[in-house]
């Protein structure tokens, strides 16, 4: 779904905006909580630290979405985390045999939490067991995988929805919203930095898992935000490698700073950086400027516009919230605000920024 | 000389920031006022805003500089302003008669506050007649008038300085203290954002006055800032234009998002805009980050940083503390710490950031 469409689901997401309510924003109407046999269940798949730390305890708190099996290389480790949620352990599966997850009623929602360079495979194996598909973000390592996902959740008539949780977020929802409605008058320019400190050692630091650096874990967010309060498509972006680390940063990006046009005129400058905790998007209108500070942050987002109007929203669980929504997507038959094709849409871009960074140049887009 | 140089002057600017106190700050250690014959005679040429607003009410409260004549256009406004400030009717030049102020032993200083494509043609008249030169930045339209001034100075054996007033300004004089001494570690990259809103049908806005747009005026912050906070000089830029109103702006640049490398790895991100009044500085650490937000305004900067310390000085008249210097280093035949070549740094900048907008393409910096 193009960022600019006016699909249902576009209209659903800025009418929750609008109310100023999470819950409100979720399009199925996930209000009260279903009994577990009502439930979407959800397999796991990979029960790294995003797994372990925010997505399975989110889905103690989900209203329609539950957890009913998990995936893992790590016998020991999948049976201890399903003995401690109440997935039963005929629901753990190896990477050998996750395609019989295919004969598994319990399971209607494999989410892909695994390096990047492996979501590619997994969602094409869980479509072709019938399964709906969430994968986490980025997408996938290159334009032609993320297409061959795509054709592959189509051909299974699944959903493919990718882990861009701050669709799910009322900051970042009022941040569209204010943007389209001109709140503080027409955009000028918007710039996003996104940044964060990877631990030593782990796979994001190895460009065979990876597929990037910073800017495929945490610029992304940068790009999305960007992309999602302009409301349109670049036309041609540009992106300039920063290293001080070189030991660390031997073939991935330590800092990408990047640009972007738009068709309307507006240009974006961001940086994606793996060498500081950084988040913030400032948007400047010819009548003032707004923004989040943090902006991609699980809690503690922050809003500021230069009139001086609240910007707040109570605490809330991006990824139950993100969960719940998919669940009812799939529930009800309704697509997705995060579908394959706008995951698509960033990894063609990441693209092109890693060879505008390679060759000193503009990249145009189609 | 050049920002990473430990000449004198750069160890005075260090020194003075260390003490956190814009009047230590300055190397003319000026402290007591100088009675009126004593003090060093201004020469202000042009009468726009900036002179009448803010220059020549600071020319009230400076300690060793004092207004001495005015050099207009027009006759009946420059008597009306001379008479305000006790400058006496012989000291009234227009722009044909300019070149007898060598003759007048009351100006030492010729501070030149004309449209930007003639500060290189009275520079060069001003040292001709003997004078010390204060431009307003930028320096000059090209790199190669920035020379000829440069050589003009030299020839005269006077100094040339280039109206930076921030480095007179506390906050940013902090702002550099705290990147050199590493306060939250190792740089990791810069971003910033300097914006105005232009007067309708004024100079600025006229690409045969003013030689550019938004970064010749006031992009010219963002990149001055970055520059003394790395503390080194970029080796590769590019710039992307960005222009939302095709009808003010036909051939200048309305916003201009830029970047440069630094040979640290460094990377800088800045957003220069004529589109929104805005005025940011983020520099991020490996330990955190600190800035100023505005960075650039006359009055109410503001600091931060991430480890909570203060960060905050009172305020003060940046106008004044940077004529008082520049008077200080004439009558101490010390070195101004904002010379010509400072200058001619950012215009070769500017220059290849305009080129690199024009081709999509990088430019690497000798």
């Amino acid at each position: 779904m193009p960022v600019t469409s006016k699909s249902p689901t576009r209209r659903s997401l800025l009418a929750g905006a609008a109310a100023g309510s999470a819950a409100l924003a979720l399009p199925g109407g996930v209000r009260g909580a279903a009994p577990p046999a009502r439930r979407i269940g959800f397999a796991i798949v990979g029960i790294g630290k995003l797994s372990q730390k925010q997505l399975i305890p989110a889905l103690r708190t989900t209203k329609i979405a539950r957890l009913t099996a998990l995936v893992s290389g790590h016998a020991d480790k999948a049976k201890r985390v399903a003995a401690e949620n109440g997935v039963p352990e005929r629901n753990i599966y190896s990477y050998e045999t996750f395609d019989r997850i295919a004969d598994n009623p319990d399971v209607d929602v494999v989410y892909i939490v695994l390096p990047n360079s492996m979501h590619a495979e997994y969602t094409i194996r869980a479509a072709r067991a019938g399964k709906h598909v969430y994968c986490e973000k980025p997408m996938a390592v290159t334009p032609a995988e993320c297409e061959q996902m795509i054709a592959a959740a189509k051909k299974a008539g699944r959903q493919l929805g990718v882990g861009y949780r701050l669709h799910f977020e009322p900051y970042n929802l009022e941040l569209i919203r204010i943007a389209r409605a001109r709140e503080l008058g027409a955009l000028k320019f918007i710039a996003a930095t996104a940044g964060t400190i990877p631990d030593p050692g782990q796979w994001r630091l190895d460009k065979k898992l990876a597929g990037g650096g910073s800017m495929v874990d945490i610029g992304i967010y940068a790009l999305q935000a960007v992309r999602y309060v302009a409301g349109e498509e670049p036309v041609s972006v540009s992106a300039r490698l920063g290293i001080t680390d070189r030991a660390t940063f031997k073939d991935i990006d330590e800092t990408l700073a990047f640009s972007m046009t738009f068709p309307s005129g507006v240009v974006a400058s961001c940086v994606s950086t793996y060498a500081s905790h950084v988040s913030r998007i400032d948007v400047a209108a010819d009548g003032g400027h707004f923004g989040l500070e943090p902006q991609l942050y699980y809690h503690g987002i922050k809003g500021f516009r230069s009139d001086g109007k609240p910007f707040a929203f109570p605490d809330m669980d991006q990824f139950a919230a993100e969960m719940d929504d998919f669940a009812a997507c799939v529930r009800d038959g309704k697509p997705t605000r995060v579908p394959g094709e706008e995951g698509l849409r960033d990894v063609r871009i990441i693209d092109a920024l890693y060879r505008s960074a390679a060759t000193g140049r503009d990249i145009k887009l189609a």
